[in-house]
């Protein structure tokens, strides 16, 4: 990745930027360079994670709210970054940019991107991360991250976000409402969005009991024991942040709403900044992004000690219960071992 | 784990049962003794996932599917493992077990059990292959594993399966359409449930369709490349199984069309046998426990090398933008060398 081209996006060349994006999406080494050579310069941007059920009207919903952000008085640079993960087979983002484009031509202040989950190296989450890496070296101060759904993925992916709101809309019925509990606490934000159907005021009844009742407050643990252990831990005892998601009511459609939902963000980040939350979620995405690079790095290594030979031999073994899994990955460890050293 | 409790757990004891999964599940040594134990006796049921959105009445199909197994000639036991990954947060499992518990009671041989997804060490999907070892070594020759919702970590637990059914209700409108692409391509049975609603019919022929499109194949692509990479790489030319499948109509609270779908289960598991397709379903769940059991070890072996102020002291370079993430980790493995040799 040539100096002149990080330069060119440094400056706000849109073309350049949309370049290093593709290299780093598919992961070539230019993009991995690129990546190094744009890490001082990140740090800046608040991340916005949405997430809520298909239907719910997110992707207009995130277009009003670019906009909305857009006529704040430091006219900041809004980064829009789409990802679908429900589709994990399919090659390309369902979610049609080029449509959402047309709908916010003319502002150049504004940059959609579509991700293609079809094979994301080491997930969804983590090449999102890279992707707003660029566009928080490349200046943009708003990057929202919007993702179909609200499983497991979707919730790792929008947790990367500084802000999360997470957009329902009026009478998903009893079903859906079970999904919400679990979501419900990463939100800092709610949505109701639809806001001129029909039960709009009793879903946002709803959500504010649901919050009332506490189902909040497990987000912001720190990050510094994550590097203990494989996977994540949960924290027992999280610091309360004492932020109160506020539920807010909006009809993406005709804007309505959208400017107290951009106030809220606003608002948000600020109170990130004060409690130092900030610090700390930069912390938590640094030790996270350590961890795995160090599995993948560690892992690879292992696995070119290993010939192909002996571990399809081990593999057999196991297949053939003459060998426990456990057993396995002492004979593997040691092979490597004794050849080694 | 005393032999005693596996002796009585392989002769049919629902309670030596019940005590090994709750271990298994708490993570404990016990548990882990006792997978270690049951390992030998593994590898014969033919394991069920079984996904679809909420509202699509799977909990009410997967009992009818339950008591349907039960009828075969063989009286096959039956177990139900229902994960729900949609709630990463609030512990306990959401689908309540107990009433429908009570739905079945009365039939020994069948066993149901909820899994809590909060804390699942190492994911959802492997907690549910560790459950579902305790009831195949129990001798329950179907394993019926039911999760909530169609996004990634649920494809994650259904992919555990021999056969994947996908459920789907009349008339979810045309944004859940865009999700079920994705999930159709792991599908080996579809099932329109509620089949007395409107839109049935047109539900069928539009899964038909999508299905005659060629949405399938990439489920059986072996499983030996997939100790060569940290994450599981997607396979560009997967074989085709010559399976094509079925789309049935069920009305579960009535038990309207079960007899047809246990019936397409069974064949379903001869399918694969014929084809070697259940041999090499076998090989890469060894392949996939493997890796993961190798890279868990491997960095629990880095992570005792390295004193917290060391890398404590790293993490704060990369915060303050002075180190790579990169030099971040060449940093932290050097120390490792450095100190051990």
């Amino acid at each position: 990745m040539p100096a002149e081209q990080i330069s060119e996006l440094r400056k706000g060349n849109r073309l350049a930027l949309s370049r290093i994006l593709s290299q780093i999406e598919a992961g070539t080494a230019k993009g991995d360079q690129a990546l190094e050579a744009l890490f001082p310069y990140t740090g800046q941007a608040h991340k916005i994670g949405i997430t809520g059920p298909p239907g719910s009207g997110k992707s207009t919903l995130v277009n009003a709210l670019a906009r909305q952000l857009r006529t704040l008085e430091s006219h900041p640079k809004v980064a829009i970054i789409a990802v679908d993960p429900t589709s994990p087979f399919t090659g390309g983002a369902i979610l049609g940019d080029r449509v959402r484009m047309q709908d916010l031509q003319g502002d150049k202040g504004i940059f959609i991107r579509s991700m293609a989950s079809r094979g994301a190296l080491g997930g969804l989450a983590s090449q999102t991360e890279m992707l707003s890496q660029a566009f928080d070296a490349a200046g943009y101060e708003y990057i929202i991250i919007e993702t179909v759904g609200a499983g497991q993925s979707e919730v790792d992916i929008v947790n990367l976000a500084h802000t999360t709101i997470v957009v329902d809309v009026p009478g998903m019925g009893d079903d859906i409402q079970s999904i919400k509990a679990g979501i419900l606490e990463i939100a800092d934000i709610l949505v109701v969005n639809k806001a001129d159907h029909l039960g709009a005021d009793q879903s946002v009844k709803h959500l504010q009991t649901m919050i009332a009742m506490g189902y909040r407050g497990l987000r912001y643990a720190g990050g510094k024991h994550r590097l203990s252990e494989t996977m994540p831990q949960k924290q027992d005892e999280p610091e309360p942040s004492g932020w109160i998601p506020p539920v807010l009511k909006t009809i993406a459609f005709d804007g309505t709403g959208v400017d107290k939902l951009a106030e809220e963000v606003v608002k948000h980040g600020k109170h990130l900044k004060e409690t130092g939350l900030w610090a700390e979620k930069a912390e938590s995405a640094i030790t996270e992004t350590l961890r795995k690079l160090m599995i993948s790095t560690l892992y690879k290594r292992w696995r070119q000690t290993i010939p192909e030979e002996e571990l399809e031999n081990i593999v057999n073994q196991v297949l053939e219960r003459t060998l426990h899994p456990h057993q396995a990955i002492q004979q593997l460890l040691s092979y490597n071992k004794n050849t080694t050293h």
